[in-house]
């Protein structure tokens, strides 16, 4: 890794620092173009908003914009390193949101002491954008920081360590348990790992058809069940009545397994003990929570996914971020609510069961042949359907739900 | 004016609203770009920023990023109207930031009760920039907010209205002055308006060589002097010890009038009352304190700057503001200090005195024939030179105080 870690840095070094640089959309050159973008021209987009807010849609990047905002206090795997270590995967973050989706993204990198002062400051500067990522936060302030800032909020605030890999996990879950075989409402699931993530992806697994009581979630002192003492109100919500304590009591019988803890914490004895046709989302980067080759040595009959790009079955954000956002921002959606979030999950699932366009095939050289099955339960990044797909279906169901300012989709929208 | 008002609503709706974007600097096409980007690659340049914060200068944006950040409770000569209508003004900003120094700049719109939330918001996401650029705050919170965010923040805070206007406003008036043959220390000036920009012009003004007790300061009551009880501390800092009470009483015999207050406050008979030679920069906008035209008639003796584009010797902040960012962050300054500041008045006064190369005339066919004089005290914003000419000035200066990181120009630095 030693090589990948220095062109990591050189990437992000030369030939200027960093990832992202803010060009400009209107003329600059002549003395006219300063007088209408500035000194005395701007003058007039100032009083129409002065007169009616709305027009800052219309005479500013507002309704383009997202900011990417963390405190750095769960930077990856990684810990929490501080609010400006935090500063090149919210950059990195902000690269995505344009490659994908041509938002432009702004990172903010927030210092505080109580969550009240981090609330405080989001609130603050809100309105200058069309929409807030929060990202890297820890658990368990990143719910009372999202739940509040969705209250106080007038733009859309979307957690996407929660969020986005809910929907990306359970658009992946729901395809690859079908061609499994498995019925949804059967199947019982093994969450190894109850931060936010996990309790935002077993959250989601519910409101997609899995039973509550046939969830396992554990975290580091294991199965979190009734009689646990030593767990947050988050957590309490997957304490089930149960004898199974361990890791080995959760998994014997299970039909997945979704891991968001840390490597090699899942053995092939474990995987042996599964029930037939199993499904492994194996999501902790980069080193998963079992390595792909193991889990297959054991299991012949077993669908396997990860966070990495170099197997089959990536479970990544990117799927879902850019476009959710797109969708959300491009009908003007006051949130982000469980109907967007439900429509995501179904746009990506789908678009893994539909053929891949030779001409994308063609484009996108790195992506292989590819039909739905045990190999591919979920469209790979480089998929550019992902914007139509995704977006149009998120809008729509911004409109269904009434949280949004268009009533329809404009004419000819993604098509 | 009305064609024009329809041309600048135009300008920043179409083709897309607003004025600026988010690019990328970096590739983003292949999965190896975006392993570099994101996932695994960012976490190499996170775990350096988190040993040694300096790093996020090399492998991030912050080193050539400005927030400019407003309340938007003085915008333009507009007034208080509120955050989000001053989005306009603070996205030009930004336009003018990267148009003139390549200067990445993110527009922030703060939302506030007190001035200190005000001041704890950008405190807490200052660290994200290279510096920060206040705009459009109203007097007097303009100068406690300014002060305590230069104690609090790491990287330099630089209130434009304030300074910048004083910086340019004094380059141009040292110019006058000297072109009508007045010593500095001798020359009597009038300033109308007793706001932030005024209170900062003086104070640069005397720093150059005016005499304090020169000074007579209007606002909407008359004269400042030293019996009024109804000014503010700020204010009081010019009260002089006068028997003048009126505009009328203190332009008579004054060699200079600064005007930062409104249109058509000052009349022909008032100029037919200077003294010989004398300077007016009558600098509201876009309506000044008188017409160059009346006060030319008058008295053909005058040097007259405005804030217009349209009339010889415009004063413009876009003249300082870029430039002296350029070079506080190209040496990293922790500061913009008054050694900066002073450095970048005497290299946009010394720019006005040297031959506009032909090839810059060529290449701005906007720009006039011009040759120091009268009718050209001060460069024109589109003069090419003044990023070299005033970036380089300003950060030699900063090395000179010692307020710089880099100890050394760069090798062939702006050459």
């Amino acid at each position: 890794m030693a090589d990948f870690r220095q062109q990591a840095l050189d990437y992000h070094e030369f030939p200027v620092p960093g990832k992202t640089a803010v060009c400009l959309t209107k003329p600059a050159e002549t003395s006219m173009d300063l007088a209408l973008a500035y000194s005395p021209g701007v003058a007039e987009p100032v009083r129409e908003i002065a007169k009616d807010p709305d027009t800052a849609y219309r005479y500013t990047g507002k309704g383009n914009t997202v900011a990417v905002i963390s405190n750095g206090t769960a930077i990856l795997g990684l810990g929490n390193l501080g609010p400006l270590a935090s500063k090149p995967v919210m950059e990195g973050k902000a690269l995505l949101f344009k490659h994908f989706a041509n938002i432009d993204a702004t990172d903010i990198e927030i210092k505080h002491d109580t969550t009240e002062q981090f609330i405080n400051t989001v609130e603050a500067i809100a309105d200058t954008f069309g929409g807030i990522n929060l990202e890297d936060i820890k658990a368990p302030e990143c719910f009372e920081i999202e739940k509040t800032l969705i209250e106080r909020c007038n733009v859309p605030v979307f957690h996407d360590d929660q969020h986005g890999t809910a929907i990306v996990t359970t658009a992946g879950m729901i395809n690859a348990l079908e061609i499994q075989g498995k019925k949804i409402e059967d199947a019982i699931i093994v969450c190894m790992g109850a931060g936010a993530a996990a309790i935002a992806c077993m959250t989601m697994l519910i409101k997609c058809g899995i039973q509550r009581k046939h969830i396992y979630m554990l975290d580091r002192k294991g199965v979190i069940h009734s009689e646990r003492t030593d767990i947050n109100e988050y957590k309490a919500l997957f304490a089930n009545q149960t004898t199974k304590r361990t890791l080995r009591d959760a998994i014997a019988g299970a039909d997945a397994f979704l891991g968001l803890s840390g490597p090699d914490v899942l053995s092939g004895d474990d995987v042996a003990l599964m029930a037939d046709k199993p499904v492994i989302f194996a999501c902790s980067n980069p080193d998963p929570e079992i390595k792909p080759e193991v889990a297959h040595d054991v299991r012949q009959d077993l669908i396997m996914g990860t966070g990495r790009s170099d197997y089959p079955n990536q479970v990544n954000n990117v799927l879902c971020f850019p476009f959710i956002f797109r969708g959300a921002l491009d009908v003007r959606a006051s949130k982000i609510n469980d109907e967007m979030k439900i429509a995501a999950v179904h746009a990506i699932a789908d678009l893994a069961k539909q053929s891949v366009p030779a001409a994308v095939l063609a484009a996108y050289p790195d992506v292989d042949a590819l039909s739905f099955g045990p190999d591919y339960v979920i469209p790979k990044p480089v998929d550019p359907r992902l914007l139509s797909h995704v977006a149009k279906a998120v809008a729509q169901a911004a409109i269904d739900s009434g949280v949004s300012v268009l009533k329809s989709l404009p004419e000819g929208y993604m098509v």
